[in-house]
């Protein structure tokens, strides 16, 4: 499956805001952008959405992510679920691994947000 | 003037890194990223990017932000500067008072980031 195939425009909790460039931020919408703006203000956490996003299969064992991005499990565990809980990730347990992948809907909600008129 | 009409190819400092779906991050870009994501990741600052970027002409007085955003003046600069000094915006003199407008090209380096497959 790729993330094209997902339904990016069934995900309410993600996308909060019009284009900031099409009108003022509320109050509210601007709280919600922050946060997951904030869950990407790492370079670490930038590193493993990369590693979700290129990861065959559309998903990663939490095993395999600690290599690459030269931290212990529990630190890439730690960011991994501040990824999850801004809503920019999933995970899933197999076995006894826990995998993770992107939610693409998150990112193209973020995406949406910064479009330019 | 209208965003549309800025250069949004021409920057390369802003456009760091190919997206994050498409390679794997590199640690300088992400470090780079990394401070760009920090700067939206803030509500006042979200709500100052998104008065920017509806202004009327493209920019606007640091003298009519602080009553939309319910701020002071002093907290105001405090964040456009963290926006100028990332490079989501840019500021300009004018008599005595101090414009601000977005760089859309900056803001298009980050969508662009962000694209998934």
């Amino acid at each position: 499956m790729t993330a094209r195939e997902l339904p990016v425009l069934d995900a309410p909790d993600v996308a909060c805001c019009a284009p900031l460039s099409v009108e003022v931020l509320s109050e509210p919408g601007a709280e919600t952008l922050a946060r997951q703006f904030a869950a990407l203000a790492d370079p670490v956490r930038l590193r493993l959405v990369s590693l979700l996003a290129t990861a065959e299969g559309g998903a990663i064992c939490v095993c395999d992510l600690t290599d690459p991005v030269g931290r212990s499990q529990g630190t890439v565990s730690h960011h991994l679920r501040i990824l999850v809980e801004s809503g920019l990730a999933t995970s899933e347990k197999r076995g006894r691994n826990v995998w993770y992948a992107v939610v693409p809907a998150a990112l193209e909600a973020l995406r949406a947000a910064l479009a330019t008129r």
